[in-house]
């Protein structure tokens, strides 16, 4: 079943404890079609400078990938993003943004409304809502930031009244709800509308809330930590794609679909860019997935 | 089969966000034997002040646990410990240490000697492993912290290449490894004699290595963290109490443990002092290790 995806495409330089690369392909939308391509049909949509490499779409293409939301602006630059990752490198430190085409509203192509799961990556919760809007019988699923959180709050929560999901990180949680306690937290934002929240813990791991209850991953265990950014996207690509692929919101879906996205996690953060969901394919996914439950395994 | 536990007795002053507490028991063999006590016969060996209230022992003495190895020191004061938990609790900054009784060597009864299972809880290596000596057919782990990897590094390393089992926390297996990574670090520890290396997380739960590979737990989610203070004596005291039980170190049999050390680490963050220990029952155990499992199910 087609999973429509709204986010960004992005040219990125990066900073880690494992070296620098600069320019590299990035982009909320990217990640979370990479992820979720091993799984299901995408539909990507993003805006996007004459400036991106057209070569950046192998993958996809051959994956699948419908890029009839790629809007290029042929004469301006891509969004881009610098960033830097130390110790721990569960947060970045943003060194510098530059929204280029992001200013401008994203396509939605006819051809996409159709969509039965539509995942709306972090943006304005204004273009969000603009969106939904146009996919009245989707499963809806959205992301957000601390900026919306301090400067578009109403929107925000009406958009939180809409959609089925909420995916979000522990920080944003807390920001949210004034909680500190991330099941309390769950537990306010479960109260604000959607049915399901999502949040993401970074190398700690992941919370589900339900109506039904909840559930908890560690993260799956990387001794080599390369790159993180892009983890939190192709989570949730993994686990929109695995939950598209099964048809189902069903508990039990979410369990192994938030299982397959810490899988996909795992894959982008050993190496750089979008080196390792490239790279990856549904046998390793599955490979993975099965070492993950052995290592989580007790009776 | 007999489980012995070294280690101190104290009386804690704690500031959390929850409130504020003074002169309340603790230390590492109270909350120890507490969690232990609910799975296994516990004999108990540490030096106490003539100020301990003798009514602290009514639980413990309630659940069989032996206390010949208790010292007292009866015109001497207790160990004391004041320390302050903000923020995400999951590390005490320390306000005063008073070691008092604690500088005395502690008393091996006779009658311990037959102990099939021995816990060093932290004290110096080289007390740990004088105890240790007196314990030659006994299956022994040990706790350690930053203070002797500082100070008494070479019989630390005696030390672990004596005992089967090591138990640490994250920064003390990073400090003793230079290794930030938990996985390099885990396996760095294993290649420094323990067959068996334990690694606790706090709230983000905990980690296993074997030589039959390596396991991972998230914490219990806890909504009301009322006082970490003994978490993590309270999870080795469970882990060990449940291995004693089983009389078995397989693989299965630690995985098993280890989610019940973390069901009793759950117990007492949930109240000040030995409080969530002490209210506990065997069956409030089995019950919270089956939400427990469930909340981490997927298949």
């Amino acid at each position: 079943m087609s999973l429509a995806v709204f986010g960004s495409v992005g040219l990125d330089d990066i900073s880690t404890p494992s070296g620098e690369v600069k320019g590299v392909i990035g982009g909320s939308a990217v990640y979370f079609s990479l992820a979720a391509s091993l799984f299901t049909d995408v539909r990507l949509a993003a805006n996007v400078g004459g400036d991106f490499p057209e070569s950046a779409w192998t993958t996809l293409r051959e994956r699948g990938t419908d890029l009839t939301g790629l809007q290029l602006f042929a004469d301006r630059q891509t969004f881009r993003w610098s960033g830097k990752y130390q110790g721990d490198m569960n947060e970045a430190q943003t060194l510098n943004t530059e929204l280029n085409v992001l200013v401008e509203q994203p396509l939605v192509p006819e051809s996409y409304r159709d969509s039965r799961y539509l995942f709306l990556a972090n943006m304005s919760p204004d273009t969000q809502l603009e969106i939904l809007e146009q996919f009245p019988r989707a499963v809806a699923f959205a992301d957000t930031m601390n900026l919306w959180i301090d400067t578009s709050r109403e929107n925000l929560e009406r958009l939180m009244s809409l959609v089925y999901g909420l995916v979000l990180n522990d920080g944003e949680a807390r920001m949210l709800t004034g909680e500190h306690n991330l099941l309390k937290a769950g537990a306010k934002l479960q109260q604000m509308g959607p049915d399901v929240i999502v949040i993401k813990k970074g190398e700690h791991g992941c919370f589900l809330f339900t109506p039904d209850g909840r559930f908890g991953l560690p993260a799956y265990p990387v001794e080599n930590v390369v790159d993180p950014t892009g983890a939190g996207d192709s989570f949730a690509g993994g686990m929109m794609g695995a939950l598209a692929e099964m048809e189902n919101f069903s508990m039990d879906a979410l369990r192994r679909a938030m299982a397959y996205g810490t899988v996909c996690a795992s894959l982008t953060v050993e190496k750089f860019s979008t080196g390792g969901l490239e790279e990856s394919t549904r046998h390793v996914v599955n490979e993975r997935y099965n070492e993950f439950r052995e290592f989580l395994r007790f009776s």
